[in-house]
């Protein structure tokens, strides 16, 4: 077949020094401004990173052989690099950078590499755990706008773990969702349903991401905690957690998502007038109480707009927005 | 079972702005100095790249998934994560980081992901290539160390493509070996064996990395080559290869491994005088001659470590050697 000599730079002798320019160059001629900014800083960070360190040959395999063993031990209920990013506090950044939450929002926090798509839909007052060793628990809550109204149809992804600390995708031998479902907000904005108290959990620690935590003298717990993902057409997507006052990795979250506003007290039913009566629960259950607020897409988009054009003006990059996402402004 | 509050930093309400400390304040507990200097440099470039590229959760996502498919396609051969390496420049870094050549060294060069341990050993002046499509090539070659004295006993590692621009791992329902061999330098230094001449050929561009390739709207060939790999105690590893004069990719290396001393002209056999009575081959048969230099492990390792020192200085960053690694000088 014949071939014809490419119409790009010359690239030949590359060096230690000339290497990170030269693939720029070469990658200069991608057509879509925001991959090229992208893979700019990809390179350059990933070749400031040889430098710095003088990475030797064997370590840069250890890393290929650890992005390898990743990828290869995923599944359809294990994500494995997503584990990687929250213990190496990605997930918590991205998360902040993306969703930036005016002062009225609650806050956000990382999504996990749990969460199932197509969960199943439950009425308001189902149960959604089936655990009988856990320790019952009634959650009871508002969805609100920043100004204080109620936000009805909200879909509200909810899950936890079982009471050994496991999610239901865990399990090889499932039998269909537990522990998870999708609730959906009334008029009033008031959703509740019946869960299990969280316990605290090991991620998985069978894997290149469990090794790598032992190698780092890293624990593996997550404190106790429950997932809330919150959907609507016009609202910025909430993906949060809250998490039980007086955990004992309260301040040692493997996954770095603990944040002081998503720390909840439990009561009983009996502390609360009129729970009992309302939910028809005996005075001992434990019960959880919470108002989310939702912010509109609106308010958000201008915010992470604003927040970005910050960033790369303290940065001292001539950026420019494209679509949301920052670019060269060549 | 109980649990106790571990004995770290606290964690909490972790931001844009402080989560990169507080990763390094938890992963400074690793008892391997080198790791611990990894892992603080990994993570800042990470987070760095995050922060100034005001990250997206979708793009993210699309990084995950990248990788994720990576790992799947990898095999005992093919490693698409090496491969990903090389088209970013950063296999040809690693390389010259940690084998870095005095002047009087043959110059190294990417190892690819093609080469196969334990291929076949062969005596000097054996065909290594049956491809009956390839157009006959007698490689003539010399190792000697950087004083001029040969270097005996050297295993040589060589490997090739076929005619079609395949090696042979990558044909599924291969029989054996072709294309590669494993050789020895005899008394004078000399090795000499029958191959195909080099040509042109695709890096894999049915996984992931060649769909980013076109994404970058880069093409995915590499010019016309043969790799060589030389391993002797007391002499450093030589990874490298030898490049075709003239082929239509010799300055847009796919990979970005031509050095202008690899780039090799062939002649004909008449051409040099008593090659044909020599190796018993026709006056018209290509031959490739090269002269390899191998350097010493103590001039590399003493070349690699006053480098490494020399960039932390550059750098301003207080750090030491520790076996031959940079670590942190506290």
């Amino acid at each position: 077949m014949p071939h014809q000599k490419p119409d790009i730079p010359p690239l030949k002798d590359l060096t230690i020094d000339n290497i990170t320019d030269n693939v720029h160059a070469i990658n200069s001629g991608c057509e879509d401004p925001r991959t090229r900014f992208l893979f700019e800083r990809l390179v350059t960070h990933l070749h400031d990173f040889a430098r710095e360190t003088r990475l030797s040959t064997a370590e840069w395999e250890t890393a290929i052989k650890f992005l390898t063993d990743c990828g290869k031990i995923c599944s359809d209920t294990r994500q494995e690099l997503i584990l990687l990013s929250d213990v190496l506090g990605l997930s918590l950044l991205v998360d902040s950078i993306d969703h930036p939450k005016p002062p009225a929002s609650t806050e956000g926090t990382v999504l996990g590499p749990f969460h199932a798509h197509l969960s199943e839909s439950v009425e308001s007052g189902s149960a959604i755990s089936h655990d009988p060793e856990g320790e019952p628990l009634l959650v009871v809550c508002t969805v609100k706008d920043s100004q204080g109204n109620p936000v009805a149809d909200v879909d509200i992804d909810v899950w936890e773990t079982d009471s050994k600390g496991f999610y239901d995708v865990q399990y090889a031998e499932r039998k269909g969702f537990d522990g998870r479902a999708v609730l959906r907000s009334d008029k009033l904005g008031s959703f509740h349903f019946k869960a299990i108290v969280p316990v605290p959990y090991p991620i998985p620690d069978d894997g290149p991401v469990g090794k790598l935590l032992k190698i780092l003298k890293r624990h593996q717990y997550r404190p106790s905690h429950m997932h809330f993902m919150f959907r609507k057409p016009g609202y910025d997507p909430l993906i949060t957690a809250l998490y039980l006052r007086g955990d004992p990795y309260e301040t040692s979250d493997a996954v770095f998502g603990v944040k002081e506003s998503l720390i909840v007290d439990l009561s009983t039913a009996a502390e609360i007038s009129g729970v009992c009566e309302t939910y028809n629960v005996p005075a001992t259950m434990k019960v959880l109480k919470y108002d989310f607020v939702l912010v509109s897409d609106a308010e958000v988009i201008a915010l992470r707009n604003q927040k970005a054009l910050d960033a790369a003006s303290s940065l001292g990059l001539k950026l420019k927005l494209d679509n949301g996402l920052l670019v060269r402004d060549d």
